[in-house]
């Protein structure tokens, strides 16, 4: 009783001379801490100070040239972003010695079978960081930059003890990005790819025609991008694939090109109608033209020859053919096509009909030494599919799908949870980030087949001055549920290291919108 | 039937001819439209080429010094534009007669009685635009500037013949801006005022302060802001405020401040706790504030001081009082308040608590000389109020708040339709546009007392990155509801002169977001 009321009278010595008003933020943000979260940190408060003028990068060395050459360019991007930090702190010195240990002979490209494992050690003044790959330090790398905060006294940096080790739960950890409903111009999309690794997302999945316009430059088929972009200047020149592919590369991030057909192929046809259904009406032709004709010899030539400079000038193992929403009414009307799937002994099976299709496109991907990817409809319509096809999940009801998947024995890829363009009122990452690929009642097997997902920037209603403050942080979210482990699901936890993370992308130059209700940055 | 055979075989040879592959947008974009849509206007075919090296700006002018010092920093703003399209192009050229035939002596600043009427005709190579005031004058430039479109071999800029009569529906046209959940910076701001005078949007309400941060530099009590803002950097200075209103002034922009009380008032407590409400749990204090604090008598001496201060820095005549969401819980628990209550015989009637206090404040900013704006709740709470204080409903059901606001005979304002936080996953500008004023069971007297409206955008989960592209051009569509003629509802006519807007916008360094699905701008 005595202890009762001692208790309520410090609270009431308490109130009168600490009022708690409690303005500013619902969130605090933290300080230092890695988005997405590592598989394994010891944190410890014992910190260091970190000083830019004297702080060594130590490069320790037991890979090849070529891997050297990688490394070179890539950590060029952090030694910038520690040293434009702030020349006017005080306190301590460090060094980061960077140990790659492993050869890098095969290794010029990001691919999906890279090790991106790394370790990191803050134990000591000298700090150690060590990975088999240059993947690997530069995902170590981006880790390093993060731990770093600046102190209470908001002048030092300060890095805390720290011991990780560190990978991705999934390999495939992408974002699509559609610059075919709206052209999405060159910087816009070099800013993405700035803001994918720092969310360590490793490929760029980039959607890059479909029925709206064609913007990709063929040096093969100049007329497509000529007749079919929306202007002569809403292209992608051979240069800036080019530099996409090589900005991307030296971020390890995979650039993987969708070419979506048979259907979603409306601008291709402005320059080249004979590719498409032609539509009838009551036995007559309408005039519309409609997907892909399937039946006609001269596509599949043009498909291989295609194909034969997408798989050239991209260098990833994987095309995205894409096989998604394909419209059936206009092959339903064509007697040319009734006529061949009678033939064929299809006769008003439409999804054989696009089976076979999608069999000889992915035949011809095959025989150029490139794996495919389709969307999920593909799989859904009975497509024989090679053994190593990943089918793409996107469609609501998405745990029935990917159990279907993954018992016939296929790899998936998840995007059903992460669509960007389903907008919510409030910041709505904590839907994105309720999701687990592993979310579908399935063998460990089955879930093993699982190898990642994408978020996805559908651009009906996104142009050039929304399209980085509506993904990130949004795509953060899913980002995190890609690395880190099956247990990170702390919403709470996630909010307060997502408020830092975004800060930290705005500071780095990326436009995102708040994640939180009400906030700032320092 | 022979008709009917021709009829087929010439469909049939259309179709070998012509394809329709139909890529592109879903809306056309019109040419030389203009929005918000003039209430009257009469359009020809035939039209004029305007070539901006000889064109000319002729201004006649009946006023006084003072409006031509008003329309000269003006009409720069239009000058520019004009100038700045293209030097390249060939063509006629014309002349422009500004005829201002009003005095402005009194009109230095825009006011809620300000005529904004003009008549702009376009039928001979001059062009005759007039009107009464400065207001109009400007209103007819941005018109003016919205004819002139590029003809379809994209070098010409013409202006088809054109006789408009203008006014609007509405006067009051606002545009909330909240720069307390999330700091705006200032280059943010102007561009918002850029933006509102291209959609002739003529009211800036600055919700300036609320609970999370206190961003306004009193200089009466600087340490409201340099403890309740953000941080130091995230204030609107004394020169900051006067250059948003002097910016706002010469577009014809009312700049409308908010302070809102007794609740949203956190922020004002880090430095002034004794103005909120100590609340109390069984007894005893907490330690928590509340809304502010209406038994006390020092409050309202510091209120009449800092509304006396407000008065003074902003010049025009309507002040918001806020007056929403107060939460009685704290109140309740304040013994100092009860028996306050029972004093005045009001024990246990909060909302009468609050009506003794917006009282107060209401009649200390009358003695300073302004009207005064209240949220819906102030009303809705029995609040007794001057009979020129405006109401302004923003809740679900506003048809029946503004029937009963309207039927007592007072004047409102609608917000409830166009709360721009609320978010869709298309471009939900339609949502928006099928909201009207008059939407409401009501006589013509009542309708007379709905004196416009504003589209809001609270910053919870906007910041500088995503403010202009969330705002534009979804607020454009209830712009043109409060401008245009009630008839004006046609959705597909709006969604292609949309399109041309919001491009128009783009061009002119406004960021807006796409308004239709899929689309690009010339």
């Amino acid at each position: 009783m005595i202890a009762v009321k001692l208790l309520i009278t410090s609270a009431l010595l308490l109130s009168v001379d600490c009022y708690i008003v409690d303005p500013g933020p619902k969130v605090i943000a933290t300080k230092g801490e890695v988005w997405p979260k590592p598989q394994l940190q010891q944190n410890y408060d014992s910190y260091f100070i970190v000083q830019p003028q004297i702080f060594e990068f130590r490069i320790i060395w037991d890979g090849y040239q070529k891997g050297r050459d990688n490394f070179d360019s890539s950590s060029n991007i952090y030694y910038k972003k520690l040293w434009l930090s702030d020349d006017n702190y005080l306190g301590y010195l460090s060094t980061l010695n960077v140990s790659l240990h492993g050869p890098c002979v095969e290794d010029e490209y990001p691919s999906f079978s890279m090790s991106e494992e790394y370790t990191l050690v803050v134990t000591d003044r000298t700090v150690e960081l060590s990975s088999n790959t240059t993947w690997g330090i530069l995902r170590g790398l981006e880790t390093f930059s993060q731990l770093i905060y600046r102190g209470d006294d908001t002048i030092t940096l300060r890095i805390n003890s720290t011991v990780i080790m560190d990978y991705p739960r999934f390999s495939h950890r992408g974002l699509l990005l559609d610059t075919a409903r709206h052209y999405i111009p060159m910087d816009k999309i070099l800013t993405t790819l700035d803001a994918m690794v720092y969310n360590k997302m490793n490929v760029f999945h980039w959607h890059i025609v479909d029925d709206q316009s064609f913007p990709y430059v063929s040096k093969k088929f100049p007329e497509l991008s000529e007749k079919g972009a929306y202007t002569n200047a809403m292209v992608y020149s051979p240069s800036d694939i080019k530099e996409v592919i090589e900005y991307a590369r030296i971020r390890g991030i995979r650039v993987l090109p969708e070419f979506d057909t048979p259907g979603h192929t409306r601008s291709w046809g402005v320059a080249r109608p004979e590719l498409l259904t032609e539509c009838y009406s009551d036995g007559y032709k309408t005039g519309q033209l409609g997907p892909l004709d399937p039946t006609k010899n001269d596509s599949y030539s043009f498909l291989q020859d295609l194909f034969q400079e997408i798989g050239e000038v991209f260098p990833d193992e994987y095309i995205h053919l894409g096989g998604d929403e394909v419209d059936f009414d206009c092959w339903e009307s064509n007697p040319d096509i009734t006529a061949f799937m009678e033939k064929h002994n299809i006769t008003g099976q439409y999804a054989e009909l696009e089976s076979l299709y999608i069999q000889q496109l992915i035949n011809i991907v095959d025989e150029l030494n490139s794996k495919s990817i389709v969307w999920e409809e593909v799989f859904v319509n009975g497509v024989v599919l090679p053994n190593d096809t990943l089918v793409h999940v996107w469609k609501g009801g998405w745990e029935v799908t990917i159990f279907d998947v993954t018992a016939t024995g296929r790899p998936a890829l998840l995007s059903a949870c992460w669509y960007l363009d389903h907008l919510d009122s409030d910041g709505d990452w904590e839907k994105f980030y309720s999701c687990d690929p592993y979310g579908f009642f399935g063998t460990d097997e089955q879930k093993k087949l699982v190898l990642g997902g994408e978020a996805c920037m559908w651009s009906e209603v996104v142009n050039e001055y929304n399209v980085i403050s509506r993904v990130w942080p949004r795509a953060s979210a899913a980002a995190e549920k890609l690395w880190s482990s099956e247990n990170v699901t702390d919403v709470t936890d996630a909010a307060k290291r997502l408020e830092e993370h975004t800060c930290r992308m705005n500071a780095r130059g990326i436009g995102a919108q708040p994640p939180n209700a009400a906030g700032y940055c320092l």
